[in-house]
Formats: C-alpha cells, sequence, structure tokens
C-alpha cells in the first residue's frame, strides 16, 4: 500500500477500465459472496471474510487495492455510528472497496429477504438462545425492547478507516457502481426484493383518514435484479400485527429492527398497485463518517457527518463528501434503498439489500483552501450535473444538545422544514461567499434565480433540506 | 366562433401546425406589438388593441380564434385578481390567445426595460400630474403608499372570460409557447433584460450576515432574447436607496411597485457574477383564475385557484388546470420571469417581461370524475413527463379567514413550510385515491417511494410546497 495522500486537486489514475475490479464487481453481482481471488486481510477482520487484492499500479507511487467486504454478523454493526468500534480494514486514500450492505427490513419477508442468504441469516440469527448481534441501536443493553432498545434501526457495514484521516480533513468517497441483492432462495431465483414500512415515525401516522386510523404497513416490492434503472413493482402488503420476538417480547408496533415476522399473524393482500411501475434509483440511504462527539450517535437522525441523510442522489456516479471528525474518519454504509421520493414519507423507502462500489480519496485541512470543500461542515454530495448541500433542522444536533440527557429526543422534537430550509439556505450562501469568492449580494441573487430546494426526509428526527446547485452556472 | 364545450376527454385540434399562428407568434417575436393580421375586437375590449383572426377549421363544429393581447395601461390590472373586473374578451374553448404580460419590476432600470416600449411606458407612466394605473394592490385607494397600497404588486393581463365556464368546472391552459420581451430602448437593440430583487420579503432579509445588515439589493440581468433555454447574465446590482415617487411620497424600502428609480441616487455596481450563467427557464410566476370569496384578492399569496405560485415549470409545454370559481373562470397570467430556483429565495426571479401563447380548454364539472381533474381544488400542473400538485400553508386562506379583517395578515403569519408539506401530502394522497381509485395503503407507499417534494417558494406570504409525480409509474 501507498502513502500517498490525495490533495484536493488530485486526481487518481482510475481503475475503472480494470478488467479485474470489473470482474470482481461482476462476480458479487452473480453471487451473493463467492471467492473474488483476493487474500484475506490479517486480523479480525480477515476472519470476517475481508478480502484484499493489489490493483496493478498505472503511476509512480501508487499501488492501489480493492477490498471486498462481505456483510454478515462479524462486519456490521446495527443502529448507531461510533469512533470506538474496532475497523473492519485500513485503506490508503485511492483504494477501492466493494462493500455489501443488508436492510433491516429484511424480517419482514424472511423467506424472500434472508433464507438462503448466509450473510443475512448470520446478520438475523435470533433465537430463545440469543441473537448474533444483540446490540441494535444506542439504547441501554437491558432496554425492555432489546439491546441497545431500537435507539437507531440500521444494519450498518463497517467501519473502514481510512490511513491518515484527521479530524478537520474532508473525505471523499466516489460511488462508483451499485446492485442489488439477489434473493438467496431458491424459490426466488433471480429475483430481489425490497420493503417498503409505513411505519410510527412516518409523517402520515398521526394524519390517516381510513379507518383503522392507527397502523402501520409494510409493502414488499419485487425490484429487477439484473439493471440499476429499471423498474419495481409491489407484490403485496399488509398490516402489522403485533409480534412476539424470540426472547418472548411483545412489539405492538414497529419499536426494535429485526424482529421476525411471524407470517401465520398477518393478512396477506395481493392485489396492490397493480400495474403500477415505480423508476428504481438504488442509493444507500445512509452513509457517512463517525462523529467526534459522543461515544456512540443513534444512526436515525443524520447529522453534520452525513449518516442517515437519505438522499436519493447517493447512488452510481455520485461522490460524497464528508467533513472528517475523528481519526481515521470511519467509514460507514448503510439503509440501502432501491428507490425513495424526495421526503420518504411514509418513513422509509424501498428497503432493498445493495452492494456497492467505492473509492476512496483523502483531502488533507491544508489543501482545502480554494477548493468546494473549504469550510464543508456537512455531507456535500455531487453528481455528474450537481453540487448538493444539506440542510437539517439542527446543523449538529450533538455539539447543539451535548449536555442533554437525551439529544435524540432534543433533536426530534425540533423537526422542522423551516429551520431545515434556514440551514440550507445558510449553507449555500457560505458554499458561494467561501468557495467562489462572492459577495453576500452576489451569492443570494444567485441562489434565487438558480437553486432549487427539495425536502430530502421528514422522518429521520433531524428533518432535511437539500440545494442543488447546478454545476453549469460556473464560470467556464 | 363554436359553442364547442370540450369534455374532460376532449382532445381538440391542434392549430400548432397553422402557418398563420405561428406567424403570428412569429411577429410578435419580432416586434413589440405589429399588426399581426386579425381584426379589432368589438367593444372596450377593441380599443385596448386586442385583435382576433378566425383560425381554419380542422374539424366540423370547431371554429376557433386566435387572439391577440397587448399588454398596456387598458389590458392589465395592477396587483389583485377580482371576479368584477370587465373581461378583456371573452373566448370560447379551445381558442388561442397570444397574451404580453410586463413585470412590475420594469422601472427598477426604466432605461432597458419601459423606454421605447410604448406598451411598458403606458402602463409605468407615473408624474405629477397623475399615473395612468393608478390602483396598485387592493389597498385603499388613499393608502399613505399609493392608490392600492401595493398589497398586491403583479402587473396582471386579463381577465379573460371564458364562454360557458361555471364554478364547479376545470379550466385547462396550454402554454404552447413563450418568448421574451426585447427591449424597445435603440441603446439596447436585440437585447432583453430582467430585475432580481433581493427584498424586504425575502427569505434572507433578516438573516444577512455582511454590512449593512438591512438591505436591498437589485441586480440587472440580461437575458437572451432569441432563444427560449438560453443563458441570463448580470450586468450590474445596486442597494435600494430611498426614492421620491413623483407624488412626493419617499419609499425608504420597496414598499409599492413601479416606483420610478432615480438612477442618480444609486451606485452601480458592474462587478458582479462575472462569468456565471443562469440557465433561462422562462415562465410565469402568476397565472390562475379569479377566486368567488372575494370582490378583491392580493395578487401576492396564491390560492387554490393558483396566482403567484411561482412554478418555474410554468412554461413552455406545461399545462394548468385550474377549478373554475367564478362564472366565466376570469383567467388573468402575470409576473413573468425568466428563471427562478424552487424557493425564489430572495423573494423574486429574474422578472423579464414575456409573451405567452395559450391555448384554453374547458372541462365541464360533469365530466369530470373518472378523470385526473376529479375533486381538484389547487392549480395542477402537467408537464411531457410530470404531474405536479401544490400545497400551500394555507390551502385556501380566503375562505379560511373570511371574517378575519385582513385575511393576507393572516395568511402571511402563518407562513410554514410545515403546514405546506401536510397539505401537499394531503392533496397527493386525495389525488391518488380519487383519482387512480387507489387504497390510502397504496397511495401512501406509492407516494413515500416515488413522489418528489420540493420547496415552491418562502416569499408570497402563503408558502408553497409541490409534489412531482412522475407519470412514467402509472399502468400503461
Amino acid at each position: 500500500m501507498s502513502d500517498h495522500i490525495c490533495s484536493a486537486g488530485c486526481t487518481h489514475s482510475s481503475h475503472l477500465n480494470d478488467a479485474d475490479l470489473q470482474g470482481e464487481f461482476a462476480e458479487a453481482r452473480r453471487s451473493l459472496r463467492a471467492s473474488i481471488g483476493g487474500k484475506p486481510t490479517t486480523g479480525a477482520a480477515g476472519k470476517a471474510g475481508v478480502t484484499q487484492r493489489p490493483l496493478p499500479s498505472k503511476k509512480a507511487g501508487e499501488n492501489f487495492s480493492h477490498y471486498y467486504v462481505p456483510a454478515n454478523d462479524k462486519t456490521v454493526h446495527w443502529g448507531y455510528f461510533s469512533k470506538s468500534i474496532e475497523p473492519l480494514l485500513k485503506v490508503e486514500s485511492g483504494d477501492y472497496a466493494t462493500i455489501e450492505t443488508v436492510t433491516h427490513h429484511s424480517n419482514d419477508d424472511f423467506d424472500r429477504m434472508i433464507k438462503g442468504d448466509p450473510g443475512a441469516e448470520s446478520i438475523f440469527h435470533w433465537d430463545a438462545k440469543g441473537k448474533n448481534i444483540d446490540r441494535r441501536g444506542m439504547g441501554p443493553m437491558d432496554h425492555p425492547l432489546g439491546a441497545g432498545g431500537g435507539m437507531g434501526v440500521h444494519v450498518c457495514t463497517g467501519p473502514i478507516f481510512i490511513n491518515g484521516a484527521e479530524p478537520g480533513d474532508v473525505l471523499e468517497v466516489r460511488c462508483i457502481d451499485t446492485m442489488q441483492r439477489p434473493s438467496g432462495n431458491p424459490e426466488f431465483h433471480g429475483k430481489t426484493f425490497g420493503i417498503n414500512a409505513a411505519a410510527n415515525w412516518g409523517f402520515q401516522y398521526n394524519n390517516l383518514i381510513t379507518e383503522p386510523k392507527t397502523r402501520e404497513v409494510v409493502t414488499v416490492y419485487e425490484v429487477d435484479a439484473k439493471g440499476d434503472h429499471t423498474s419495481a413493482k409491489a407484490v403485496y402488503n399488509y398490516r402489522w400485527t403485533p409480534q412476539t420476538d424470540p426472547f418472548g417480547v411483545v412489539h405492538p408496533i414497529i419499536d426494535y429492527p429485526g424482529v421476525p415476522v411471524d407470517h401465520s399473524t398477518i393478512q396477506k393482500n395481493y392485489d396492490v398497485l397493480k400495474g403500477y411501475e415505480i423508476p428504481v434509483r438504488p442509493h444507500f440511504g445512509l452513509i457517512g463518517v463517525a462523529p467526534a462527539e459522543v461515544e456512540m450517535a443513534s444512526s436515525n437522525p443524520p447529522s453534520y457527518t452525513g449518516g442517515n441523510f437519505d438522499n436519493w442522489r447517493m447512488g452510481r456516479g455520485a461522490t460524497a463528501f464528508f467533513p472528517v471528525s475523528v481519526k481515521g474518519a470511519m467509514f460507514t454504509v448503510g439503509d440501502p434503498h432501491a428507490s425513495q421520493g424526495d421526503a420518504e414519507l411514509c418513513g422509509t423507502a424501498i428497503e432493498c439489500s445493495l452492494t456497492g462500489l467505492f473509492q476512496f480519496i483523502l483531502h488533507k485541512k491544508a489543501d482545502l483552501p480554494g477548493t468546494k470543500l473549504y469550510d464543508l461542515d456537512y455531507p456535500l454530495l455531487e453528481t455528474e450535473s450537481e453540487l448538493i448541500v444539506h440542510g437539517f433542522s439542527c446543523p449538529n444536533y450533538l455539539k447543539e444538545f451535548a449536555n442533554s440527557a437525551d439529544p435524540v429526543a432534543e433533536v426530534c422534537s425540533r423537526a422542522s422544514l423551516n429551520t431545515a430550509m434556514t440551514d440550507a439556505f445558510n449553507k449555500t450562501r457560505r458554499f458561494f461567499m467561501n468557495t467562489r469568492n462572492l459577495s453576500e449580494d452576489e451569492a443570494i441573487s444567485l441562489i434565487s434565480v438558480s437553486v432549487d430546494f427539495g425536502i430530502t426526509q421528514v422522518v429521520d428526527g433531524n428533518w432535511g433540506v437539500h440545494a442543488i446547485i447546478k454545476k453549469s452556472i460556473f464560470p467556464k
């Protein structure tokens, strides 16, 4: 591995035409986890099935690797970010990783989304004797709902330590490709499924107009597993009924992640959205780095380090930039989605396991002035044609409510699109003033006539408004 | 003229390939107001320069007309909707009209945007002896700021009476084409200009970070006058200074529309947004029909009958649908924009006079069940690929605050994206349930996984959130 650290202007050699890299990702596309020719990494991570393969050097001083990170009970943590988790692997700036992610809603349909998939089976294993992954969320281990209390729900793959990353740096993460995870059950060979749950944390929950006025509804979608921009169709739906977990705890609502749904207790309705086709735009709802402020942060509210910001634009071809908050950055990804509308209204997208191919580029603090990454204290996305600034009701709730006994409850109680809009405006103005040297008057006029503000999500506690800056406006 | 009234399924003959229709619009493109071969309509409207020309009949029973409606002091009303204004002309369902609209910000740069343009000159004429258009806004005629009090600011062309339209019907307005209005001043031959004002009603006004903390800024843009999808560039900007109008009233802020700005009192800064190019997306910020609830409604807050809803998608190729509230619908259009971002953050777009070619189609109430127009009580937009539902902080503030002394102050005091989001959700759910026969569970899942919610505007008193439904989701 190299000790090369990118400067902000660095364009790494691209390995995208590397036949082996393509081949390895294609292998991931064909099977859940076949050997891809890499050798196990050393230490604990190696035991979890993480492999490494050197990539052919294209440029003097560059010796990059491609890692493969399967999702299993040893490579994921559930419901939280933490700077203190032992990293799965350590990578250099410029390295690639193919990373499997698994949706926390898989147990809403065990047969379609877990059965026959060894990785998913190991993650969700739970019987009267125990769970493979006990902690789910940042809550206490003796929480009455279950260990961790479901205070944070997402199955997160990682963390990945980026060598050389220090607080104040910026981590660039390029999403080179995505693939849906096929069902491991021979009965559903070649198919992929996803879950949409209209849940108690959804925007609609206290505003239903048909009876029963209090209900949660799970809709199972079939997603085309072969392409990336095809469609998803509803298969059936059911209303959540009280579920008793293997430890005997009853869950009258969806209040703890990964509870196996006993399909003998539900009524399946196959007459659902007949003929409707949802355009698929695969993306990662949760992606980011660990915050310095706390030992353990719920995975639910997004924050300045990214996390669960739920922007559907975070898919193939998109690049995310995160302010590094702790040594090594501690990159984590999860909450895979096949599709989501801006707002993610009912609380979830089509929650669908995905594998992503990523490249990591580290930008050192000293190299940031004069670049678009200067003064970055929020997750910034870049697509081929756009830069996307993310505003939140509370820009950094962990700092703002550091003295509170329950920062998550504090941020949830303040959820508002009005404050998220103000934050998105403040950040966008700062972006133009600090990285483009515009006056405030110039920035404000430019924003009003050319920047589109959209509603990222209204369901993650810390609500989001994003600002879309078209790159075509910039001087050529 | 025909007595043909469209049913909801009716597709009128298109005259878009009619050489004369194209020729007349092209004529409008070349000059401000040349004779286009039509004959003056009779009555008062005829005197205002409105002309009519029969279109060749393509189908038995159809005899449509193309009207040309210039903008001048006789064809516009300023700052309000009213069911009681004498209509400019009466059209049949199926008729076309080329309609000139003039921005109310023209006097921010008289030389570029009024001088040499007889229509604009007649609208803005104001000297110590009087104004051609005295009332500007729905306020009292003896308001200290000026007649009408500037309670409503937009120069509105219309109203147009649609024969046969009754409350409960839906008026479809197809925007077939748009053109920018060229400067009438020989010094700026072939050029078009627009104004962006970062004004006191903007989202930024109480949140400025550089000195002086209280200021309004006018930025003058040059807009390519030839094409529709080209770019705009800033020419110069200036900070608003107290302006004394011809009646001697001092305007320390932008508090009354059409006040001539004395350029000897301002400091022009030409070092503004050098090299930045704003994509032009010409559209009408204000378009709609008259509400039944009041004699006179401010043109500022949008409502269920449309009006100033400020969606940049309302341009060429878009179709708007409005619930008819009064006999004849009383269609009005204005507030032309060269470009705007979703949010219209600083209070204005690039305010730029435009001419539009429209076709009117009337859908009778009895024909609405089973169509997308059933139960419509808000402005619905349709583009080639999308249907766009408009939510507001207050869906119908004129009804909601009917007993208030000042309904506009009431709605402004309640401006919130949170309530606008709820309204957009409620309407979108109703749309799917009532026009597509989906269950509430189906509607909510579909919305969450496929509908994008955006921020239309945060500056018009009644804030807007729109929901974008992709037409590709519907069963084929």
